[in-house]
């Protein structure tokens, strides 16, 4: 399969523009033209789901339908119409030596994208990874062997209707753990691995890859709240509306709110901003201080435990901290923070300093840490969040699918 | 360790670039000096590499003089004037939820060096990563604990002199191998390591890091010699000075030439190509055709193995091949390139299909594969070269010594 890829790749990486969005193209068709037999795999993988006990909420996240699997079909055309970064070339500038040099964007080749249990991932991939020029090797959960297998026929079946090698698009069909520790060594063939899964997945593929990894797993997210931002009732209802969005929208994801910082001088508008979390059931947990101000505001919330900082919930759970201002924010944020962190101010200066000193994946000001995810921040699509900072930072899109290369024109040059 | 360079990292990120570089010029007094008692040090490790028998030339490699020092410290100045390259942010954009969107160049944070016996390689580190900002462990040799150790003394009196944290430079002085598997996998507080050295140290740290790695090691060079570039006698003249340059000038270094490829309509200037060649002492490796021309001509040649192709000799050995035209070059290369390809041709059409087909870390067009080098390329400087695709690609300036951050501004939008 290493083998196969890596050839796959070098037609790949030679494609232009409008070759790989005809690919696409050509596969969001399979995909609707083959929805009865996609449909019937899916069934087979959620039936053996059920039977062998899954939880509702995990045969829920493998199941596909019509509706579903148009819409995967319609990401894939979607990718089809994004800018393409390969061919970028850097302004030629000419050495010392004579010489002109200028860097090329070209593919990084082959891609091994290991993931769990959500069928959509292997359209999802398979169609980044094309229109970056890239081959790929997919390890998706072992409950959707059947659906997987069902898609990577329909992108074969494109593939091959293109002219293009079937070997671009590879699903590892054998569920066995053997073959995932193989993929995580085939550092001849593979270039870089991306795992798309929990904390557990991610350490995982960093103990045992010898390929490249690029990591996402495990970060925190802080709002610190700045006394400038309560003293206006409008402000402290936009600071309820954030900090609501931040919780409440979509608890199970990586930028979702973790901990509330509040600024000492701003406690008397706690119980306006937190108020509203309480109606969507969130699991407050407050330090004394913070304790205090809500309880006497007749707001229910748990004394925090010290693992309640530095802790992502991925759930209706929620941490509270008093600060004494921006310093020991930013002393706090430093000790616990690395994937997405906000500050609530009015005060221009405070938000510089906050931006400059805060080391996350993003940092914001006045906006919602739910703005840190590709479709927001204009990748349009992403293959996954990265919260290492080799590569790529934050979430990857065509673009960090790409590396460079140097390119070098001489007339005849040799080195002094 | 790990604790002390994160703390460090976190003042010398937000450190303006003038006070980077009154560090740097700091260093450099410092090292100017202390010489008596950092060439005392090195003296000490000289003697030890001698009672223990090491090769002279591995000796030669450990030594410092007056000279050298001097050139150390004049290095360390040379990158105290580099354009910084953090803080550069890319234009903000407005997104449709209304945020405003960035991306802002930030130092990686903790960089993990382990490399040979070079001492000089210590303060070329210290200084590259405090110029891009970055806090550095670093874990040189054993054969040169003392010189090391007197290094991060004077690196550090510099540094305390400039009120900035002792712990931005630390050297790990235990030479156990036990030391350097810590930092290996010290994920929690270092963000990449960066071996410097032969292959076998490269894999050892792939195979044993959590950190992720940038590696170099292994990689060939190629030269195309197209008959385009054979018409002219002139040009038999420059393509004979390139190969020469390639292989003799410094044969130990990894852009040097590996395996030159010929145009097989190109066989009969081969004899003039390589002449130059075999007066250095070159060991030629040939083809049973391309052996036939030299040795028509008088040339000293030797039958090629199998393995003479797509194998690194870092010594004055070079493999020669006929190949029938462009094509079967490409197709030689993809199998067996990565690191730098050249192509020596008149013909404009060839030279873009070369650049455009081969995927190496640099590709040329009549120039000689030595001018794949930092300084050569315009970095100024570098901390090692990267042979992967992730992250960087080729050689390593202050920029690929940074990564970057997310900045989001808005005026309280939540994500709808």
């Amino acid at each position: 399969m290493g083998r196969r890829a890596r050839q796959a790749g070098r037609t790949l990486r030679s494609l232009p523009t409008a070759r790989k969005a005809a690919a696409l193209l050509a596969i969001a068709r399979e995909l609707r033209a083959r929805e009865a037999e996609i449909l019937a795999a899916n069934a087979r993988d959620v039936a053996a789901a059920q039977d062998a006990g899954l939880p509702a909420h995990m045969v829920d996240r493998l199941r596909l339908s019509a509706a579903s699997l148009a819409a995967i079909a319609a990401d894939v055309e979607a990718v089809a119409a994004l800018p393409d970064p390969v061919g970028e070339q850097t302004e030629a500038r000419r050495q010392p030596s004579g010489v002109e040099v200028s860097q090329r964007r070209v593919p990084l080749g082959v891609l091994g994208v290991i993931y769990e249990s959500r069928p959509n991932v292997t359209v999802d991939v398979a169609a980044l990874a094309l229109m970056s020029g890239n081959a790929a090797i997919l390890r998706g959960g072992k409950e959707t062997v059947h659906s997987n297998a069902a898609l990577e026929d329909a992108i074969r079946a494109a593939l091959e209707g293109q002219g293009l090698p079937a070997g671009a698009v590879q699903v590892i069909r054998d569920p066995a753990r053997e073959r995932m520790l193989e993929l995580l060594r085939l550092d001849e063939y593979v270039d870089a691995i991306i795992p798309r899964g929990g904390a557990g997945l991610h350490r995982f593929c960093v103990e045992n890859a010898t390929v490249p990894v690029i990591v996402g797993g495990i970060g925190v997210v802080h709002i610190y709240l700045d006394e400038s931002f309560t003293r206006d009732p409008a402000d402290v209802e936009r600071a309820a509306a954030i900090v609501r969005n931040a919780k409440v929208q979509k608890p199970s994801a990586c930028n979702a709110l973790d901990t509330l910082l509040v600024d000492r001088a701003a406690l008397d508008a706690l119980p306006d901003v937190l108020r509203p979390l309480l109606a969507d059931g969130v699991d407050l947990r407050a330090d004394a201080e913070s304790l205090g101000a809500l309880r006497g505001a007749g707001l229910a919330a748990a004394p925090a435990a010290d693992t309640d900082y530095g802790t992502e919930f991925l759930a209706l759970v929620a941490s509270v901290r008093v600060v004494s201002g921006l310093d020991e924010a930013l002393d706090f944020i430093a000790e616990h923070g690395g994937h997405t962190d906000v500050i609530l101010t009015r005060d221009a200066a405070q938000a510089e300093r906050f931006v400059g000193d805060v080391d996350s994946a993003a940092v914001m000001v006045n906006a919602s840490p739910r703005f840190n995810d590709g479709g927001q921040l204009g990748l349009g699509a992403e293959v996954a969040i990265s919260t290492q900072k080799l590569h790529a930072r934050g979430p990857m899109g065509l673009r960090e699918l790409t590396t460079t290369k140097w390119v070098v024109r001489g007339e005849g040059q040799v080195r002094g």
